[in-house]
């Protein structure tokens, strides 16, 4: 069927036209702490273009598959950087853009340890924890301006996942 | 003796002098998503001077009590936002300044749900995960120029909790 997704495992390369996946890989860029805490550095592309970065908490319902995306949605003037606090899987949905519209959307789902960064722009579904709810710090703009913009599809997709 | 300090919990109101616990408290500021998720807004005060927000992650040695605190440091130009990725509660000292010197150190320890935000130029401890390594996901600084500032203690602090 035509608008069928099957959800695959959050990786680095798969998500790179999207945004950033922000997790432990390999050694860290620099010990400190008298060598007891290890950092990896810098590891998202934030931008928050007229504002300013703020932190937030959001709490959301679980969802299940299958998961019907009935639409995106993006943020013209900033990234959104989402940290999971309770081990919540997270399903996430992001589509290129062709002229305004989005285009083609994949869904990738998070394991532990794995936080993602939205690139400012980039056209993305709505949270969805998987199984139970889930809460999330995020890293977004504070500022003024109509900061959202969204595209409901004619036809639904539907997201299924091989393992659930 | 003088120099023991005894851990409290993390709450707002104790960590006010310091700056900010990010966690859920009561009813969240907006609902989006169809009413699906709620957004506890803005939840901590952001500064990064002349620099821009980054997103690095810490992995951390677990510590211990009784433990010592012989040193404090302090980032004169941004604040320092450190969010548990696995948790593992954090030991967090924090201390005011008196003429360039920290004095009267504090110690607070978290719990599951809390994240903590250092305010630009406080004086605090390094990570200290108890009991077990601790990952964290950190939003500081990134910029030019020496953003820390060390202070030894001649006589280190002792830390204990009353249950660990």
């Amino acid at each position: 069927m035509k608008n069928m997704i099957v959800a695959s495992p959050l990786t680095a390369k798969a998500f790179a036209p999207y945004g950033d996946v922000i997790e432990i890989t390999g050694k860290p860029d620099k010990l400190i702490n008298q060598g007891k805490c290890g950092r990896c550095d810098n590891l998202a592309e934030l931008d928050f273009s007229d504002g300013i970065a703020g932190i937030s908490i959001f709490e959301s319902e679980p969802q299940q598959f299958p998961y019907v995306v009935d639409m995106v949605e993006r943020h013209p003037f900033g990234s959104q950087t989402f940290i999971p606090l309770n081990q919540v899987p997270m399903l996430i949905i992001a589509a290129e853009d062709a002229n305004g519209t989005p285009t083609g959307p994949k869904a990738f789902i998070s394991e532990n340890g794995q936080s993602v960064n939205i690139r400012r722009g980039t056209w993305h579904g709505v949270l969805a924890p998987i199984g139970n709810p889930g809460q999330y710090v995020v890293v977004d703009r504070v500022g003024e301006g109509m900061n959202l913009e969204e595209h409901r599809f004619h036809m639904p997709y539907i997201v299924t996942h091989p393992d659930l």
